[in-house]
């Protein structure tokens, strides 16, 4: 039996949309019990009688809000969801963490409290982002656990994107790239030079630089980058795309009829973008590097991608992506 | 009067494209001369007898591609249209550089060729760019002329994009945000720590930290950020527009009779955010820093975006930037 250790009270929709993922995703992961913290008569109220096998509930009385600084908040909140969901993963009584709730605080848990994997020299976080090329979309590591990064560090992150590409997104040669500012093999600034050397004599699957608008058109299965450049090309990347589809919105909308019934007979053409840009099907960004998967999904999410997410946190455990990390880490040192 | 000294064999429709654009801003630009480097023969069979004022044609023998290596080509094709325009800046004969060819190779000359302004660490690449708060849209600074970058350079960036907005953009007190991976004012590695503190410290109208999901929102005038983050953010950008924008054609075209009409229907309402998007009335992105100003537009341009470069370089001269520069770093040391 997996156990999943799920902070209820993070995010807008907290916790009843969790609680209705949990019953979702129930009946297709039979051998799998959710564990959910934060406000106990609230969460029992949302779970049918006859539904309280394999659910457990865990009352906490404090929750982190996405103001609070991450480790401080940890640190004074310890009867918080998600500081006693961590605590309960770390003490062995589930095999992974999920949240919806202050990112940096959930990177904090995982980091201080689950803790680093034995030869893992810093935790990376990881989403999954669509591409033009493909409904595969790609990983990019690390979007903003670091500030600060050394070359080392991201041929680690690479390795283990590549195994989460490889045993979770079932591809079978994962194609890594480097987020450089060229594409010729000398670019970059002292990190991403180095990094390159590394990169390339490691057996994983190196195709070389990419560059910033190489990302969304899916150059590659797995693009690895520093804490900090990745960080702000994954938020520009969401930005851009959130500002020109609420444009386009508006623009259909606030411009007298004609418009409005194009957009309306234009619909069955968009759903195909539409599909293309779901990314609720693949789940959260991973903390990977820590010892059991720490999984954090957007903090607006309704119940399809905490669904989605479940079910691929169900799938790490399945396919055991930690042990396989600690194996690879204790032999490779 | 000003003279632009002009790289006519840049870009996919040289030398076509840019000398219509010159036909186009002379009469508007009654003050200026235009001289353009390039095949001699083809760029004087696109000029009227009767237009042939105010436009020298300086014979050149080579092209600066962009498969070139930057520095090397520069050393190398000592008679190519982009170097020779840059030693006519050089001795003074012209006011500004303006190329659509390879970006590398026209940082290279602005640099090593029309060289640094005393007092300033290190010349920066700026562009505007679109934004979903005003049709002003935003500076951001640097964009990639510098790998590695100190944060003093930052500092100098600002100033100088600070001093664009407001001569050429009119912009009275243009704010001014730090691009870093988080809103809280100790975000960051240490370039950006440091680069906080010294901005903080100077008289710009500077509003802290933005992300990289802030850019697009417009929530500073200017963004400052060191070239490696500044490149793979920017081209993030672009590629995400493109993407976005292309599935969405494709999406309308490729999906029957029924979103094609809708798409045609919808026309009129697109017409805003394409306006909004409509880049070119921006002009080029400036590397700043140089003795004179030397800009640069897409190299996949029509005359349109070479029409308002034109006119951007006219302001830039008209306001004497490059003096402003000048007095500014001289006084400040």
């Amino acid at each position: 039996m997996k156990t999943i250790a799920i902070d209820a009270m993070g995010g807008e929709n907290a916790p009843k949309a969790i609680v209705d993922a949990v019953l979702k995703a129930k009946p297709k992961l039979k051998d799998t019990k959710f564990v959910l913290f934060g406000d106990e008569e609230k969460i029992n109220e949302l779970i049918p009688a006859e539904q309280k096998d394999r659910i457990d509930v865990i009352a906490t009385s404090e929750v982190i809000i996405d103001s609070d600084e991450p480790v401080k908040a940890i640190r004074r909140k310890k009867n918080s969801s998600m500081v006693v969901a961590a605590n309960y993963v770390k003490s062995g009584k589930a095999d992974a963490l999920f949240s919806l709730g202050n990112t940096g605080a959930l990177l904090a848990c995982g980091i201080f409290i689950i803790g680093r994997i034995k030869g893992v020299e810093r935790p990376a976080l990881m989403p999954t982002l669509p591409s033009a090329k493909s409904e595969d979309g790609f990983n990019i590591i690390d979007v903003g656990a670091n500030a600060q990064s050394k070359p080392e560090y991201l041929v680690q992150w690479a390795q283990m994107a590549n195994f989460y590409a490889q045993k979770i997104r079932n591809i079978k040669n994962p194609t890594v790239a480097l987020l450089n500012n060229g594409a010729e093999d000398d670019k970059g600034d002292a990190l991403h030079q180095e990094a390159y050397k590394l990169l390339k004599a490691t057996d994983l699957n190196f195709i070389g630089n990419a560059e910033g608008n190489d990302l969304m058109e899916g150059k590659a299965d797995v693009i690895v980058t520093d804490g900090f450049t990745g960080n702000a090309t994954l938020k520009a990347i969401e930005g851009t795309a959130s500002v020109i589809l609420r444009l386009l919105k508006d623009s259909l909308l606030n411009n007298g009829l004609r418009p409005k019934v194009g957009a309306l007979l234009a619909k069955p053409g968009l759903t195909a973008l539409k599909k293309r840009f779901d990314t609720a099907r693949y789940g959260g960004a991973v903390l990977l590097g820590v010892n059991a998967p720490v999984v954090k999904t957007h903090g607006r999410s309704n119940i399809r991608p905490i669904y989605y997410t479940l079910l691929q946190i169900d799938k790490m455990l399945s396919q055991d992506l930690v042990g396989e990390y600690k194996k690879y880490f204790s032999e490779s040192r």
